[in-house]
């Protein structure tokens, strides 16, 4: 088990926790031995000392006789707040002057500023949560889907935890078996019976590797699909676009600050965000092998998760779309959707060509026929066997995590082949000790300081 | 008086209070008769309907079977909170997404998205405030220097409002006995002492004009003092910046956000903010008269508060300073400070020479010799005589204010020629009566619906 370092929990840390800039509000947040004493000496108003938890209270904050703000204080007690520890939130105006003024004052009087995640590292270091609930607080508020938030949710309040503690205590149980055997080596005696333990491992390695291939989708979700939409000027293009964000309209326009220059536009399918990204290269020139627009394209291609060609189907053969095709995507790596549009005006033979053709998706953009099979036939692209409907599965969506699970899966298959090779007791228990390490990563059961520092400073100051 | 519509307070308001973007925490704020029983429908912990005011709640906020978020509930209950109705305040996860999540839920269940100002124009309705300290509220959120936050303070805190309220009290008791006098209009009687009431009129008429001189000031405080800096090149320009900024680093690294194309460096000299632009234009010729350069330059001018003219004195005279200035600036419109750079390298002659100058400052910027009396000299040019040493004089930082005071002025002006010339007692109480008005509007007591409308649509949502 790695050791760290006993954590310095006797200061009292104080940062800005809502995000800069003006505002009605900002908060002011304190946590630690001495949160409630140092906010109650600036305060005039009630005694703060006096007060019971979970209570607010007016008054002004003052640096000796100067009044920086009228404010309303929120006071936690230990063990009841966030960290786990006293927190005082202090509520006041809006402003980056204010806000400066009181860090200034409280820290003059001996708070410490907090560093990104230190809160949310002191619940964690408090018992208040796991590790992997602690990442998934950062996880939920970057979440900007329907989707990427549920999963979030879910690992915060412990759902992906859960799990992963019941597959770690049935082999926690068998390895102490082992473990005893160590203990009477000589004796030659067999506590853990063998075809249990077999039986076991096989079941662990089953959720180990599902929880492993989810994470794809769990990428997925996090961090959307970046979806290159290809196909001849006039294919239908903006009327396809138009039609997918007719609903999501709302969604599209809350996603600010994403590049527009290179994406054209993004959608939500089901909690999924789609990142449509354009490529201009196909109109400039019909030598679609040689001109420089394709090449353009085609390595935007390889970016990409997942191609959409769209074709008008009334002005070209399945043939010549394959052609273009195998030019934009010749080794086939992409993942490809083929898309025939204005399937209202083709004539039935037209459209029979391109029926026969697989992985193919007929609509008319116009009139927004076909267009809920395109969406079904999206998210089918990207869905792998992680997500039933109900959405009730677990999703891993962190690379720590999946690295975890993935040196995890390496162990227990060294334990099932020194169990079917008849390997010694010792190298069995090793094995298996490195499985349990793996999988007590996630959740933060074993974790170095180290660790811990690189997962915390990936947060927002305050938080 | 002017009516206005009687306000709607029915219904609940509710708004992010928070500037919006990714942090720890997000406030979303409702107010109003339905406050506490629809965050109480939505919220899944205690039944809120039950608890106290000034209590904090820990639970979560869903959507039917969804859950949106844990959040902690702050309760006020009427009129123990900012607007004086009920208030609800959800501390949630600071993310975009679960922001809008809840707004929409809410927002479904009834409540109503907030205007501009809202929760701060229904404290105004509800007598929490008036209205000059309604708009302080504004004005602090967007302090961003020492001063610009005292004076917002003080008057929020009602400072101002208090001494209107005095100058109005007493001019209201004159005013009766006026009124009494026309009641009785045809008995020639004078309950108001003529001599006494010139008296008051001109006591007051003092009051008004200190505060509408103090506006002047109050701008500068509030919005800063644009100064343009001219000068040859190797005047010292940048020594004398960089001298100027050593004592302000932190303050002016605050100040996020300024156009930095146009304005060089922003220095806060005892709470008032100089914003140096700078007037690259002369380094591009020697003659100063004729160029393009010296063209902008002069326009600059046109638009500054202050024009800071530096010269490095070992290498001109005072003839040929004036000379430049009057370039510069031929109307003397705007005040003018002349620097001498370089006083530690100059003689005893060029020395004399620049001291026997009007409103110059000698210094030495590299050694920083002569730095507070040219800081001194800035906060001069300034300075009214609104501000005494402690601050503690009323400052009119508000135009809408300052229009009120100067119709105030105007209609004491009439009543005072009225008495000396001897007009009849209805003209006298006209005028009187309208001064009043004038002296109601700045704090509300007299106001119309587009007024409030005007005030609370330049705060932000939320507030």
């Amino acid at each position: 088990m790695a050791a760290f370092l006993p954590p310095v929990l006797s200061d009292t840390i104080v940062a800005l926790s809502t995000p800069p800039g003006a505002g009605a509000i900002a908060l002011v947040r304190l946590s630690g031995p001495n949160a409630i004493a140092l906010t109650d000496d600036v305060f005039s108003g009630k005694r703060l000392r006096d007060q019971p938890g979970n209570t607010l209270h007016y008054g002004t904050i003052r640096d000796g006789e100067r009044i920086l703000d009228e404010v309303v204080v929120s006071l936690f007690r230990a063990p009841h707040s966030y960290t786990r520890e006293d927190v005082v939130e202090i509520s006041c105006h809006g402003s980056d002057y204010i806000v400066q003024q009181i860090l200034g004052l409280l820290t003059r009087r001996g708070a410490r500023l907090a560093e990104a995640g230190e809160f949310t590292k002191r619940a964690f270091l408090h018992g208040a949560f796991d590790l992997a609930q602690a990442e998934a607080v950062a996880d939920l508020i970057a979440a900007n889907s329907a989707l990427s938030h549920q999963v979030a949710l879910q690992q915060m309040r412990g759902g992906f935890s859960q799990e992963l503690r019941a597959l770690r205590a049935r082999l926690v149980q068998f390895a102490a078996l082992l473990e005893l055997e160590l203990d009477f080596g000589e004796e030659d005696v067999e506590f853990a019976d063998r075809t249990g333990l077999v039986a076991l491992l096989q079941e662990v390695q089953v959720l180990v590797r599902r929880l492993l291939r989810s994470f794809e989708l769990g990428n997925v979700i996090k961090n959307g699909v970046t979806t290159v939409i290809a196909g001849k000027p006039n294919a239908g293009k903006s009327t396809l676009l138009n039609a997918l964000l007719n609903e999501e309209r709302a969604i599209v326009s809350a996603v600010a600050g994403t590049t527009r220059d290179l994406i054209e536009d993004e959608v939500s399918i089901e909690g999924i965000r789609f990142r449509f990204v354009d490529t201009a290269g196909l109109r400039e020139t019909t030598d679609v092998v040689e001109s420089i627009g394709v090449e353009r394209t085609r390595k935007r291609v390889q970016q990409a998760a997942l191609l959409l060609y769209l074709t008008d189907i009334t002005l070209n053969t399945p043939a010549e779309v394959k052609a273009e095709l195998e030019a934009l995507n010749p080794d086939q790596q992409i993942p490809t959707l083929l898309v025939g549009n204005k399937l209202d005006l083709a004539s039935e033979a037209q459209i029979e060509a391109f029926r026969r053709l697989p992985d193919t998706v007929l609509i008319a953009a116009a009139s927004g026929a076909g267009m809920e099979e395109l969406q079904e036939a999206l998210l089918a692209r990207v869905r792998g066997e992680g997500l039933d409907q109900t959405g009730a599965t677990t999703i891993v969506t962190n690379l720590r995590h999946a690295r975890s699970l993935e040196a995890t899966a390496a162990a227990l298959d060294a334990v099932l082949i020194g169990l079917n090779t008849g390997t010694g007791t010792e190298l069995l228990a090793a094995d298996l000790r490195q499985a349990l390490a793996a999988l007590g990563e996630i959740t933060g059961e074993i974790s170095s300081d180290d660790l811990l520092t690189s997962i915390f400073t990936q947060f927002c100051i305050g938080k």
